[in-house]
Protein backbone atom coordinates (compact mmCIF):
# COMPACT_ATOMS: atom_id res chain seq x y z
CA UNK A 1 0.00 0.00 0.00
CA UNK A 2 1.49 3.20 -1.10
CA UNK A 3 2.95 5.23 2.23
CA UNK A 4 1.85 9.02 2.86
CA UNK A 5 3.21 11.44 4.51
CA UNK A 6 1.63 14.26 6.28
CA UNK A 7 2.38 17.68 7.37
CA UNK A 8 0.23 18.74 10.69
CA UNK A 9 -0.19 21.87 12.62
CA UNK A 10 -1.96 21.94 15.83
CA UNK A 11 -2.98 24.09 18.72
CA UNK A 12 -2.68 21.90 21.64
CA UNK A 13 -4.43 24.01 24.49
CA UNK A 14 -7.55 21.82 25.71
CA UNK A 15 -6.43 18.35 24.23
CA UNK A 16 -5.24 15.17 25.89
CA UNK A 17 -2.32 15.20 24.01
CA UNK A 18 -1.30 13.41 20.63
CA UNK A 19 -1.79 9.83 21.63
CA UNK A 20 -4.68 8.32 20.82
CA UNK A 21 -6.78 7.58 23.71
CA UNK A 22 -10.22 5.69 24.68
CA UNK A 23 -12.75 7.66 23.98
CA UNK A 24 -11.18 8.90 21.00
CA UNK A 25 -10.48 12.23 21.81
CA UNK A 26 -6.99 12.93 21.41
CA UNK A 27 -5.61 14.58 18.56
CA UNK A 28 -3.98 10.98 16.69
CA UNK A 29 -8.15 9.89 17.09
CA UNK A 30 -8.89 13.26 15.40
CA UNK A 31 -7.06 13.13 12.34
CA UNK A 32 -7.66 9.41 12.05
CA UNK A 33 -11.60 10.14 11.82
CA UNK A 34 -11.10 12.79 9.27
CA UNK A 35 -8.40 10.55 7.05
CA UNK A 36 -10.92 7.39 7.51
CA UNK A 37 -13.42 9.95 5.73
CA UNK A 38 -11.33 10.95 2.72
CA UNK A 39 -9.66 7.12 2.38
CA UNK A 40 -12.33 5.09 2.86
CA UNK A 41 -11.21 2.56 5.43
CA UNK A 42 -9.83 3.04 8.59
CA UNK A 43 -6.50 4.39 8.82
CA UNK A 44 -3.40 3.92 11.59
CA UNK A 45 -0.88 7.08 11.62
CA UNK A 46 2.68 7.30 13.42
CA UNK A 47 3.96 10.63 14.14
CA UNK A 48 7.42 12.18 14.52
CA UNK A 49 6.71 13.63 18.41
CA UNK A 50 4.11 12.61 20.86
CA UNK A 51 3.33 16.11 21.86
CA UNK A 52 1.54 16.33 25.75
CA UNK A 53 -1.36 17.77 26.91
CA UNK A 54 -1.43 21.03 25.96
CA UNK A 55 1.71 21.19 23.65
CA UNK A 56 1.28 22.55 20.33
CA UNK A 57 2.53 21.53 17.02
CA UNK A 58 3.90 24.01 13.87
CA UNK A 59 5.22 20.93 11.95
CA UNK A 60 4.35 17.37 12.99
CA UNK A 61 4.48 15.03 10.78
CA UNK A 62 2.49 11.52 10.76
CA UNK A 63 2.72 8.73 8.03
CA UNK A 64 -0.14 6.31 6.81
CA UNK A 65 -0.26 3.47 4.64
CA UNK A 66 -3.70 3.52 1.92
CA UNK A 67 -4.70 2.05 -0.87
CA UNK A 68 -6.79 4.87 -1.80
CA UNK A 69 -5.62 6.50 -4.80
CA UNK A 70 -6.71 10.22 -3.73
CA UNK A 71 -4.66 13.57 -4.93
CA UNK A 72 -2.32 15.43 -2.33
CA UNK A 73 -5.12 17.84 -2.66
CA UNK A 74 -7.10 15.46 -1.17
CA UNK A 75 -5.50 14.48 1.98
CA UNK A 76 -4.99 18.31 2.45
CA UNK A 77 -7.90 20.15 1.77
CA UNK A 78 -10.41 17.15 2.12
CA UNK A 79 -9.39 16.09 5.38
CA UNK A 80 -9.25 19.60 6.87
CA UNK A 81 -12.79 20.22 5.77
CA UNK A 82 -13.05 17.04 8.26
CA UNK A 83 -10.76 18.47 11.30
CA UNK A 84 -11.86 20.72 14.05
CA UNK A 85 -10.65 24.14 14.36
CA UNK A 86 -7.55 23.23 16.99
CA UNK A 87 -5.60 20.87 13.66
CA UNK A 88 -4.98 21.48 10.30
CA UNK A 89 -2.72 19.75 7.45
CA UNK A 90 -0.62 21.61 5.49
CA UNK A 91 1.14 19.67 2.91
CA UNK A 92 0.70 15.90 1.68
CA UNK A 93 3.31 13.93 -0.12
CA UNK A 94 3.69 10.23 -1.06
CA UNK A 95 6.85 8.48 0.56
CA UNK A 96 8.66 5.62 -0.04
CA UNK A 97 7.44 2.03 2.02
CA UNK A 98 10.65 2.51 3.73
CA UNK A 99 10.17 5.99 5.07
CA UNK A 100 9.14 6.33 8.86
CA UNK A 101 7.38 8.91 10.24
CA UNK A 102 9.62 8.34 13.62
CA UNK A 103 12.54 6.34 13.09
CA UNK A 104 13.56 8.27 9.85
CA UNK A 105 13.36 11.65 11.86
CA UNK A 106 17.30 12.54 11.93
CA UNK A 107 16.75 15.98 13.93
CA UNK A 108 13.45 17.57 16.04
CA UNK A 109 13.42 21.14 16.95
CA UNK A 110 11.04 22.70 19.50
CA UNK A 111 10.51 25.72 20.83
CA UNK A 112 9.71 26.65 24.35
CA UNK A 113 7.83 30.37 24.82
CA UNK A 114 8.30 32.42 28.16
CA UNK A 115 5.96 35.51 28.43
CA UNK A 116 8.18 37.50 31.67
CA UNK A 117 6.03 40.86 32.79
CA UNK A 118 4.89 41.84 35.70
CA UNK A 119 1.06 40.88 34.68
CA UNK A 120 0.08 37.94 32.74
CA UNK A 121 -0.92 38.45 29.49
CA UNK A 122 -4.66 36.87 28.11
CA UNK A 123 -3.50 36.89 24.60
CA UNK A 124 -0.51 34.41 25.67
CA UNK A 125 -2.82 32.32 28.05
CA UNK A 126 -2.06 28.61 27.16
CA UNK A 127 0.06 30.06 24.46
CA UNK A 128 3.58 30.72 26.61
CA UNK A 129 4.43 30.00 30.44
CA UNK A 130 4.28 33.40 32.59
CA UNK A 131 6.85 34.24 34.78
CA UNK A 132 6.58 37.58 36.57
CA UNK A 133 10.42 37.29 38.05
CA UNK A 134 12.90 38.85 36.59
CA UNK A 135 15.26 36.71 34.60
CA UNK A 136 18.78 36.78 32.91
CA UNK A 137 18.48 35.79 29.59
CA UNK A 138 22.43 35.79 29.12
CA UNK A 139 22.60 33.30 32.03
CA UNK A 140 20.04 30.95 30.91
CA UNK A 141 21.58 30.77 27.44
CA UNK A 142 24.98 30.26 28.96
CA UNK A 143 23.73 27.43 31.49
CA UNK A 144 21.87 26.04 28.35
CA UNK A 145 25.07 25.59 26.33
CA UNK A 146 25.93 23.32 29.26
CA UNK A 147 23.24 20.46 27.81
CA UNK A 148 25.02 20.40 24.13
CA UNK A 149 26.32 17.16 23.45
CA UNK A 150 25.48 13.80 23.38
CA UNK A 151 24.76 13.83 27.17
CA UNK A 152 22.60 10.75 29.53
CA UNK A 153 19.41 13.15 30.12
CA UNK A 154 18.60 11.19 33.15
CA UNK A 155 17.95 13.86 35.44
CA UNK A 156 15.92 16.23 33.15
CA UNK A 157 13.67 12.71 32.13
CA UNK A 158 9.88 11.56 33.73
CA UNK A 159 9.36 8.67 35.66
CA UNK A 160 6.63 7.72 32.90
CA UNK A 161 9.65 7.93 30.51
CA UNK A 162 9.69 4.40 28.26
CA UNK A 163 12.89 5.68 26.40
CA UNK A 164 15.71 2.60 25.99
CA UNK A 165 18.03 4.93 26.93
CA UNK A 166 18.53 8.30 28.13
CA UNK A 167 21.32 9.54 25.89
CA UNK A 168 20.51 12.35 23.79
CA UNK A 169 22.44 13.82 21.49
CA UNK A 170 21.36 17.57 21.91
CA UNK A 171 22.66 19.63 18.78
CA UNK A 172 21.77 23.32 20.13
CA UNK A 173 20.11 25.28 22.45
CA UNK A 174 19.40 28.70 22.07
CA UNK A 175 17.65 31.24 24.68
CA UNK A 176 16.94 34.72 23.20
CA UNK A 177 14.72 37.54 24.20
CA UNK A 178 12.50 40.07 22.13
CA UNK A 179 10.57 42.55 24.24
CA UNK A 180 8.49 40.03 27.02
CA UNK A 181 8.81 36.88 25.20
CA UNK A 182 11.41 34.29 25.70
CA UNK A 183 12.22 31.89 23.38
CA UNK A 184 14.40 28.98 23.78
CA UNK A 185 15.48 26.81 21.14
CA UNK A 186 15.95 22.98 21.40
CA UNK A 187 17.52 20.49 18.18
CA UNK A 188 18.24 16.86 19.39
CA UNK A 189 18.14 13.50 17.64
CA UNK A 190 15.21 13.04 19.89
CA UNK A 191 13.94 13.97 23.15
CA UNK A 192 12.71 12.16 26.39
CA UNK A 193 9.37 12.27 28.19
CA UNK A 194 8.96 16.18 29.70
CA UNK A 195 12.80 16.32 28.96
CA UNK A 196 12.36 19.79 27.64
CA UNK A 197 10.16 21.39 30.37
CA UNK A 198 12.11 20.28 32.85
CA UNK A 199 15.11 21.50 31.29
CA UNK A 200 13.36 24.85 31.13
CA UNK A 201 12.36 24.29 34.77
CA UNK A 202 15.86 24.39 36.02
CA UNK A 203 17.08 27.03 33.40
CA UNK A 204 14.57 29.27 35.11
CA UNK A 205 16.33 28.86 38.37
CA UNK A 206 19.86 29.76 36.89
CA UNK A 207 17.88 32.55 35.27
CA UNK A 208 16.03 33.93 38.06
CA UNK A 209 19.38 34.15 39.82
CA UNK A 210 18.61 31.34 42.57
CA UNK A 211 21.17 28.72 41.18
CA UNK A 212 24.84 29.37 39.18
CA UNK A 213 25.65 28.68 35.59
CA UNK A 214 27.33 25.65 36.40
CA UNK A 215 24.66 24.17 38.56
CA UNK A 216 22.85 23.23 35.61
CA UNK A 217 26.04 20.98 34.61
CA UNK A 218 25.89 19.43 37.93
CA UNK A 219 22.39 18.67 37.62
CA UNK A 220 22.85 17.09 34.27
CA UNK A 221 26.40 15.05 36.08
CA UNK A 222 24.11 13.85 38.78
CA UNK A 223 22.02 12.14 36.64
CA UNK A 224 18.85 12.44 39.71
CA UNK A 225 15.70 13.96 38.33
CA UNK A 226 15.19 15.53 41.87
CA UNK A 227 18.25 17.57 41.53
CA UNK A 228 16.70 19.48 38.60
CA UNK A 229 14.08 22.40 38.96
CA UNK A 230 10.19 21.62 38.62
CA UNK A 231 8.74 20.80 35.46
CA UNK A 232 7.59 23.69 33.36
CA UNK A 233 4.02 24.24 31.89
CA UNK A 234 3.42 22.45 28.84
CA UNK A 235 1.07 25.89 27.64
CA UNK A 236 4.98 27.12 26.16
CA UNK A 237 5.86 24.10 24.16
CA UNK A 238 5.71 24.23 20.68
CA UNK A 239 6.91 21.24 18.31
CA UNK A 240 8.51 23.79 15.42
CA UNK A 241 10.43 21.36 13.32
CA UNK A 242 11.56 17.78 12.04
CA UNK A 243 14.26 16.68 9.91
CA UNK A 244 14.58 13.85 7.71
CA UNK A 245 17.06 14.95 5.32
CA UNK A 246 16.70 13.62 1.97
CA UNK A 247 13.94 11.36 2.65
CA UNK A 248 11.32 13.67 2.38
CA UNK A 249 10.42 16.36 -0.05
CA UNK A 250 8.60 18.37 2.68
CA UNK A 251 10.06 21.67 3.98
CA UNK A 252 9.37 20.61 7.90
CA UNK A 253 12.07 23.46 9.31
CA UNK A 254 10.54 26.73 8.63
CA UNK A 255 13.18 29.38 10.08
CA UNK A 256 10.23 31.43 11.60
CA UNK A 257 7.31 29.51 12.61
CA UNK A 258 3.76 31.16 12.30
CA UNK A 259 1.64 31.31 15.12
CA UNK A 260 4.88 31.13 17.62
CA UNK A 261 4.57 35.00 18.29
CA UNK A 262 7.77 34.94 17.76
CA UNK A 263 10.57 35.28 14.65
CA UNK B 1 -15.03 60.01 44.69
CA UNK B 2 -11.57 58.85 43.59
CA UNK B 3 -11.45 58.27 39.77
CA UNK B 4 -9.46 54.65 38.64
CA UNK B 5 -8.05 54.25 35.43
CA UNK B 6 -7.44 50.62 34.51
CA UNK B 7 -5.17 49.20 31.66
CA UNK B 8 -6.69 45.87 30.84
CA UNK B 9 -6.13 43.29 28.17
CA UNK B 10 -7.83 40.41 27.16
CA UNK B 11 -8.72 37.55 24.27
CA UNK B 12 -11.88 38.29 22.65
CA UNK B 13 -12.19 34.69 21.41
CA UNK B 14 -15.78 33.09 22.57
CA UNK B 15 -16.37 36.33 24.25
CA UNK B 16 -19.99 38.23 23.77
CA UNK B 17 -17.77 41.46 23.59
CA UNK B 18 -17.26 44.49 26.11
CA UNK B 19 -20.63 45.86 26.56
CA UNK B 20 -22.59 44.66 29.13
CA UNK B 21 -25.44 41.83 28.96
CA UNK B 22 -28.72 40.20 30.63
CA UNK B 23 -26.85 36.60 31.93
CA UNK B 24 -23.42 39.24 33.04
CA UNK B 25 -21.50 37.04 30.64
CA UNK B 26 -19.89 40.16 28.51
CA UNK B 27 -16.29 41.28 29.45
CA UNK B 28 -17.20 44.09 30.94
CA UNK B 29 -19.77 42.25 33.87
CA UNK B 30 -16.55 40.09 34.18
CA UNK B 31 -14.22 43.13 34.99
CA UNK B 32 -17.06 44.77 37.21
CA UNK B 33 -17.90 41.48 39.20
CA UNK B 34 -13.80 41.55 40.04
CA UNK B 35 -13.71 44.72 40.60
CA UNK B 36 -17.00 44.66 43.10
CA UNK B 37 -14.59 42.04 44.92
CA UNK B 38 -12.20 44.05 46.34
CA UNK B 39 -13.70 47.13 46.48
CA UNK B 40 -16.51 46.20 48.42
CA UNK B 41 -19.11 47.84 46.27
CA UNK B 42 -21.02 47.72 43.12
CA UNK B 43 -18.98 49.13 40.17
CA UNK B 44 -19.88 50.86 37.01
CA UNK B 45 -16.85 50.94 34.42
CA UNK B 46 -16.82 53.35 30.79
CA UNK B 47 -14.29 51.89 28.34
CA UNK B 48 -12.44 53.64 25.57
CA UNK B 49 -13.72 51.57 22.79
CA UNK B 50 -16.69 48.92 23.13
CA UNK B 51 -14.75 45.76 21.30
CA UNK B 52 -17.52 43.47 19.42
CA UNK B 53 -17.49 39.93 19.78
CA UNK B 54 -14.64 38.02 18.99
CA UNK B 55 -12.74 41.03 18.93
CA UNK B 56 -9.38 41.17 20.94
CA UNK B 57 -7.35 44.24 23.37
CA UNK B 58 -4.19 44.74 24.16
CA UNK B 59 -4.86 47.91 25.82
CA UNK B 60 -8.22 49.01 26.58
CA UNK B 61 -8.41 51.19 29.11
CA UNK B 62 -11.48 51.69 31.50
CA UNK B 63 -12.00 54.09 34.38
CA UNK B 64 -14.59 54.36 37.13
CA UNK B 65 -15.14 55.55 40.46
CA UNK B 66 -14.51 54.03 44.40
CA UNK B 67 -14.17 55.75 47.62
CA UNK B 68 -12.38 52.02 48.43
CA UNK B 69 -8.73 53.40 49.35
CA UNK B 70 -6.93 50.08 47.75
CA UNK B 71 -3.36 50.31 46.52
CA UNK B 72 -2.64 50.79 42.26
CA UNK B 73 -1.38 47.19 43.31
CA UNK B 74 -4.88 45.81 45.03
CA UNK B 75 -6.54 47.56 41.69
CA UNK B 76 -3.87 45.11 39.51
CA UNK B 77 -3.42 41.68 41.20
CA UNK B 78 -6.15 41.81 43.80
CA UNK B 79 -8.85 42.33 40.67
CA UNK B 80 -6.27 39.82 38.38
CA UNK B 81 -7.21 37.03 41.02
CA UNK B 82 -11.05 36.95 40.55
CA UNK B 83 -10.94 37.36 36.69
CA UNK B 84 -11.07 34.43 34.57
CA UNK B 85 -7.67 33.47 32.02
CA UNK B 86 -9.04 35.30 29.25
CA UNK B 87 -8.93 39.17 31.04
CA UNK B 88 -6.19 40.57 32.92
CA UNK B 89 -5.63 44.27 34.43
CA UNK B 90 -1.81 45.37 33.22
CA UNK B 91 -1.50 48.56 35.18
CA UNK B 92 -3.90 51.12 37.63
CA UNK B 93 -3.30 54.88 37.85
CA UNK B 94 -5.47 57.17 40.06
CA UNK B 95 -7.03 59.82 37.38
CA UNK B 96 -8.42 63.02 37.93
CA UNK B 97 -12.36 63.81 38.33
CA UNK B 98 -12.72 65.09 34.72
CA UNK B 99 -11.70 62.27 33.14
CA UNK B 100 -13.28 59.92 30.84
CA UNK B 101 -12.04 56.53 29.08
CA UNK B 102 -14.06 57.75 26.22
CA UNK B 103 -14.91 61.34 26.03
CA UNK B 104 -10.83 61.78 26.68
CA UNK B 105 -9.23 60.03 24.02
CA UNK B 106 -7.96 61.64 21.63
CA UNK B 107 -6.92 58.78 18.83
CA UNK B 108 -7.28 55.54 19.30
CA UNK B 109 -5.42 52.37 17.07
CA UNK B 110 -6.15 49.13 16.10
CA UNK B 111 -4.62 46.14 14.38
CA UNK B 112 -6.31 43.89 11.72
CA UNK B 113 -4.17 40.86 11.40
CA UNK B 114 -4.77 38.17 8.19
CA UNK B 115 -2.95 34.92 7.79
CA UNK B 116 -2.33 34.50 3.97
CA UNK B 117 -1.33 31.05 3.24
CA UNK B 118 -3.08 27.82 1.42
CA UNK B 119 -4.00 26.27 4.49
CA UNK B 120 -5.75 27.86 8.02
CA UNK B 121 -3.60 27.60 10.62
CA UNK B 122 -4.47 25.69 14.19
CA UNK B 123 -2.55 28.06 16.16
CA UNK B 124 -3.80 31.68 14.78
CA UNK B 125 -7.60 30.01 14.47
CA UNK B 126 -9.96 33.07 16.62
CA UNK B 127 -6.44 35.20 16.61
CA UNK B 128 -6.09 35.81 12.51
CA UNK B 129 -8.32 36.17 9.92
CA UNK B 130 -7.46 33.35 7.44
CA UNK B 131 -7.52 33.98 3.66
CA UNK B 132 -6.17 31.74 1.03
CA UNK B 133 -6.79 34.14 -2.04
CA UNK B 134 -3.33 35.51 -2.99
CA UNK B 135 -3.35 39.49 -1.67
CA UNK B 136 -1.43 42.26 -3.34
CA UNK B 137 -0.13 43.93 -0.03
CA UNK B 138 1.15 47.33 -2.09
CA UNK B 139 -1.93 47.47 -3.57
CA UNK B 140 -3.69 47.72 -0.43
CA UNK B 141 -1.42 49.68 0.92
CA UNK B 142 -2.24 52.59 -2.01
CA UNK B 143 -6.19 51.42 -1.80
CA UNK B 144 -5.98 52.79 2.21
CA UNK B 145 -4.07 55.85 1.77
CA UNK B 146 -7.20 56.62 0.34
CA UNK B 147 -8.77 56.82 3.51
CA UNK B 148 -7.07 59.04 5.53
CA UNK B 149 -8.05 62.46 6.58
CA UNK B 150 -11.40 64.02 7.99
CA UNK B 151 -14.03 61.66 6.34
CA UNK B 152 -17.48 60.55 5.89
CA UNK B 153 -17.38 57.14 6.01
CA UNK B 154 -20.85 56.22 6.29
CA UNK B 155 -19.91 53.42 3.33
CA UNK B 156 -18.31 50.98 5.76
CA UNK B 157 -20.15 52.20 8.73
CA UNK B 158 -22.98 49.13 10.23
CA UNK B 159 -26.46 49.72 10.39
CA UNK B 160 -26.84 49.58 14.13
CA UNK B 161 -23.97 52.36 13.98
CA UNK B 162 -25.42 54.79 16.85
CA UNK B 163 -22.74 57.33 16.41
CA UNK B 164 -24.52 60.97 16.04
CA UNK B 165 -22.23 61.73 12.77
CA UNK B 166 -20.34 59.07 10.33
CA UNK B 167 -17.74 61.80 10.15
CA UNK B 168 -14.20 60.41 11.72
CA UNK B 169 -10.69 61.57 11.39
CA UNK B 170 -8.19 58.80 10.22
CA UNK B 171 -4.94 59.72 11.04
CA UNK B 172 -3.18 56.94 9.50
CA UNK B 173 -3.38 53.30 7.82
CA UNK B 174 -0.12 50.80 7.29
CA UNK B 175 -0.85 47.64 5.74
CA UNK B 176 2.51 45.48 5.87
CA UNK B 177 3.63 41.79 5.59
CA UNK B 178 5.68 39.15 7.27
CA UNK B 179 5.67 36.52 5.99
CA UNK B 180 1.98 34.88 5.87
CA UNK B 181 0.73 37.55 8.27
CA UNK B 182 -0.72 40.49 7.04
CA UNK B 183 -1.44 43.39 9.60
CA UNK B 184 -3.04 46.74 8.92
CA UNK B 185 -2.76 49.86 11.18
CA UNK B 186 -5.42 51.77 11.92
CA UNK B 187 -5.67 55.32 13.85
CA UNK B 188 -8.09 57.38 13.89
CA UNK B 189 -9.63 59.76 16.52
CA UNK B 190 -12.67 57.11 16.90
CA UNK B 191 -13.88 54.32 14.93
CA UNK B 192 -18.46 53.60 13.65
CA UNK B 193 -19.46 50.28 14.35
CA UNK B 194 -18.00 47.98 11.96
CA UNK B 195 -15.61 50.12 10.83
CA UNK B 196 -12.75 48.60 10.67
CA UNK B 197 -14.02 45.30 9.32
CA UNK B 198 -15.93 46.63 6.79
CA UNK B 199 -12.71 48.65 5.41
CA UNK B 200 -10.57 45.09 5.23
CA UNK B 201 -13.36 43.54 3.61
CA UNK B 202 -13.01 46.15 0.97
CA UNK B 203 -9.18 46.00 0.94
CA UNK B 204 -9.35 42.58 0.35
CA UNK B 205 -11.18 42.82 -3.04
CA UNK B 206 -8.75 45.19 -4.18
CA UNK B 207 -5.31 43.19 -2.50
CA UNK B 208 -7.48 40.24 -4.08
CA UNK B 209 -7.66 42.06 -7.72
CA UNK B 210 -11.09 41.86 -8.24
CA UNK B 211 -11.15 45.93 -7.67
CA UNK B 212 -8.88 48.37 -8.85
CA UNK B 213 -7.10 50.57 -6.32
CA UNK B 214 -9.41 53.62 -6.66
CA UNK B 215 -12.14 51.13 -6.33
CA UNK B 216 -12.04 52.16 -2.31
CA UNK B 217 -12.06 55.95 -2.90
CA UNK B 218 -15.20 55.33 -5.09
CA UNK B 219 -16.66 53.59 -2.47
CA UNK B 220 -15.49 55.77 0.71
CA UNK B 221 -17.15 58.87 -1.74
CA UNK B 222 -20.66 56.64 -2.36
CA UNK B 223 -22.00 57.00 1.34
CA UNK B 224 -23.13 53.98 0.58
CA UNK B 225 -22.88 50.63 2.63
CA UNK B 226 -23.90 48.10 -0.10
CA UNK B 227 -20.85 49.27 -2.11
CA UNK B 228 -18.61 48.12 -0.29
CA UNK B 229 -17.07 44.86 0.70
CA UNK B 230 -18.21 42.24 3.00
CA UNK B 231 -17.41 42.79 7.11
CA UNK B 232 -14.22 41.07 8.39
CA UNK B 233 -14.27 38.17 10.62
CA UNK B 234 -13.68 39.53 14.18
CA UNK B 235 -11.35 37.51 15.19
CA UNK B 236 -8.36 38.90 13.55
CA UNK B 237 -9.30 42.49 14.83
CA UNK B 238 -7.70 43.95 17.87
CA UNK B 239 -7.65 47.24 20.28
CA UNK B 240 -4.13 48.24 20.31
CA UNK B 241 -3.57 51.97 21.63
CA UNK B 242 -5.29 54.87 23.06
CA UNK B 243 -4.40 58.24 23.24
CA UNK B 244 -5.05 60.97 26.45
CA UNK B 245 -2.11 63.07 26.10
CA UNK B 246 -0.93 64.01 28.88
CA UNK B 247 -4.34 63.73 30.78
CA UNK B 248 -3.09 59.88 31.89
CA UNK B 249 0.42 58.73 32.77
CA UNK B 250 -0.10 55.06 31.13
CA UNK B 251 2.07 53.58 28.43
CA UNK B 252 -0.81 52.79 25.97
CA UNK B 253 0.51 52.81 22.92
CA UNK B 254 3.19 49.98 22.33
CA UNK B 255 5.35 49.80 19.63
CA UNK B 256 5.36 46.31 19.24
CA UNK B 257 2.03 44.87 21.29
CA UNK B 258 2.88 41.65 23.19
CA UNK B 259 0.31 38.74 22.06
CA UNK B 260 -0.30 40.23 18.49
CA UNK B 261 1.97 37.75 16.63
CA UNK B 262 3.47 40.62 15.41
CA UNK B 263 6.29 43.30 15.68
Amino acid sequence: MPRIALHLSYDGQGSVGWQTQPGGIALQDQLEKALAQIAGHEVSTICAGRTDAGVHAVTQLVHFDSAAARSPEAWVRGVNSHLPANIAVQAAVTATDEFHARFAARRRRYHYLIYRSRNRNPLLDGRAAFVYQPLDVARMDDAAQLLVGERDFSAFRSSQCQARTPVRVMHSVQVSQYRELISIEFVANAFLHHMIRNIVGSLFQVGAGRKPVTWLGEVLESGDRTQAGGTFSASGLYLSGVDYGAALALPLWPEAPSGLLWH
